[in-house]
């Protein structure tokens, strides 16, 4: 019995915090990340510096590892081709990982799964920008949303344009980049939730309670629940948790992963997207659920058996500290300073805050229900406060 | 707002805890050890090498930090007297830790205080052991403890003497070795018990619940709880915590620190001694309590509100991992290898295992009261593979 060898593709955050999991797990945890000063690093006990986007690298990291997970899931395809040989020492499988970084096959399999989905439009072979948004505007009824295909996150590939101007300047620039392209009908939601799950290897499926996200500019910027405080009845989640089940299915996913998920006006839920990985949404579970989405990763993938995703506690936030516009600098950076009990911080050691970075997140918990509106704005001044130390400091 | 700089004299695992505690309060954690691959190093954000036991070193340690902590009482008195005049920027206070460092005088205090504790009786100036040894036997009624009053843990320096030959070797070593010495009254304990605390410099007191420690050849081998599931009521419990209170005062105690504790067979609990520190038998709080004994030491000796420290499960155990005898390697050393859900591994990364070393240490809970049993033989199993795991690649 030597320790398990788990190897990671990337250095960020996700990684970072799955390596920790892992040592909680006795398990040899090693990164290929392209800097040493990556989040991951300092949480790793082998380090191998190279690029995650080149195949000969990434196959001579997998050959040292029992176990090849990705951080993300933008793997370029040449690399997911190279891993496919390696078969169960790489999850969630490479063809998986293949179909769910296309958003446009995504809604297919959404449909064909019978998950409801809002209508999308694909762009014909040769139609000229002009041409597909002029269809997609007529067949979705005015109201369009264009997205990538491919490459998207982080509200970066997606257009919710306001007029049809700004809708072809998307589309233009999208195929002068030459990134497929595709348009949904837009849903005027009240409300984002997400719902993280994880499925064994055994097929065994786990979720945490539903959450509610709120982006800005397209990022995460809060999560916070259970959303049953926000009249998420028992029904309509059960019948969410039968869709992560589907989802999990269909796709042959293993791991943890997330479903993202509009609730329009009239309390309907339309799935939006998926992503086959720890996921922001569920980044409240370390603090706040028996088992954290990132030990239930490794789990998963692992074939052992699954921790109980219960949360501990009837409130829980957790809010992404993010570089503010216009702030680029390196150390020595401040940290958010936590003064109140029930709140963790989750510094990721990043060299330099850039505009949007996520830097860090925050976790606040509290065993009174009443208590979220208070930890949400707990962890507003908390973010203020470091904010303002990042601009004085810079003066 | 800078981070505030909290530094750590030693770099062990308790020191390592409290990096990590400290990281997520978003504290600047700084350890002075004397080796770079010292547990607590991986953790801290800066490291000076150096000796804890050197007043300069110390004090120039010190001179770069907002609040200085020990790892452990083990202070030479140069160094707490130079430390002396940082007034509050040192916590627990020189002068505290000088009071509790000395097992005799800690016994004074108790009595003062009017803690039960065992009857006991102080070695006179000039005599000698055996002279001392019958004083004690026929005062005690021949159930008799000899312990040095300083320096002594881990069963080190204490001697449950079976006959009196062995008894006066003891006091004659001890002499020899210029180490204060004393006697006590064995006390025919059923059980042991710890009771971790925190106090703050503000005055507010905090005490998790009652656990039930095992100790082998003066090791702490396992911790489990809560003791109300062995029967300590909850008058009982209320009354102990009434000591920590006691203590907390009598002491001025700052910070985490730990009650050992006799039950004996008519029910009545006996102090034992007192750790002014965060303690092995506060380790299960990492994954079974609101807040973990080493978050609260940071809170309580920074003035920050402290977090609640009641146990999220009825049921947990802690499991020390230690160097087995005849036993010492370097690495690569294999680890722990956790698959039930519910536990997790505290791997302290010592570059090489030597015998009774605490290498690491399991934690596991369970939401079913019924199930300590069941976790306490789980950790067992875990320990015994990686023990025969280490034995087969030695050879």
């Amino acid at each position: 019995m030597t320790s398990l060898r788990v190897g990671i593709l990337g250095g960020g955050q996700l990684s970072r915090l799955l390596c920790q999991a892992g040592r909680r797990l006795g398990l040899e945890m090693r990164v290929l990340a392209e800097r040493p000063t990556d989040p991951a690093v300092r949480f790793a006990d082998v380090f191998r510096e190279g690029s995650t986007d080149d195949e000969e690298s990434v196959v001579r990291f997998a050959s040292d590892c029992d176990l090849l997970l990705f951080e993300n899931e933008f793997v370029p395809k040449p690399v997911l081709e190279a891993l496919e040989p390696l078969g169960a020492r790489v999850q969630p499988a490479p063809p998986v990982i293949g179909e769910i970084q296309n958003k446009l096959r995504q809604k297919r399999h959404f449909r064909e799964a019978g998950l409801p989905t809002s209508p999308f439009v694909e762009r014909e072979d040769g139609e000229t920008a002009s041409a597909f948004v002029e269809r997609a505007r007529r067949l979705l009824e005015d109201r369009v949303v264009l997205k990538w295909a491919e490459l998207g996150y982080d509200g970066k590939g997606t257009c919710v344009a306001s007029s049809p101007a700004e809708a072809l300047a998307f589309a233009e620039d999208a195929l002068a980049r030459g990134r497929p392209l595709y348009a949904e009908q837009r849903v005027d939601f009240v409300r984002e939730v997400a719902l993280v799950a994880s499925r064994s290897l055994r097929g065994d499926l786990v979720t945490w309670p539903l959450v509610v996200t709120r982006q800005e500019r397209g990022v995460c910027r809060e999560v916070y629940g259970p959303a049953r405080l926000f009249g998420v009845g028992e029904v309509a989640e059960r019948e969410l948790n039968f869709w992560a089940e589907r989802t999990g299915e269909k796709f042959r996913l293993v791991g943890t992963f997330a479903l993202e998920i509009f609730e329009d006006r009239e309390g309907r839920f339309w799935m939006n997207e998926l992503a086959p990985r720890v996921h922001n949404s569920g980044h409240w579970s370390l603090d706040g659920a028996v088992t954290s989405q990132f030990e239930n990763h490794l789990r998963a993938c692992l074939g052992l058996p699954l921790g109980r995703a219960e949360s501990l506690y009837p409130a829980f936030v957790m809010r992404n500290i993010l570089g503010p516009a216009e702030v680029s600098r390196g150390e020595p950076l401040p940290r958010p300073r936590v003064e109140a009990a029930g709140v963790s911080l989750y510094w990721y050691d990043k060299a330099e805050v850039r505009p949007g970075r996520k830097m860090a997140h925050l976790n606040a918990v509290s065993t009174e229900a009443g208590e979220l509106g208070a930890l949400r704005d707990r962890l507003e001044k908390i973010d203020l406060e470091w904010r303002a130390a990042l601009a004085k400091e810079r003066t």
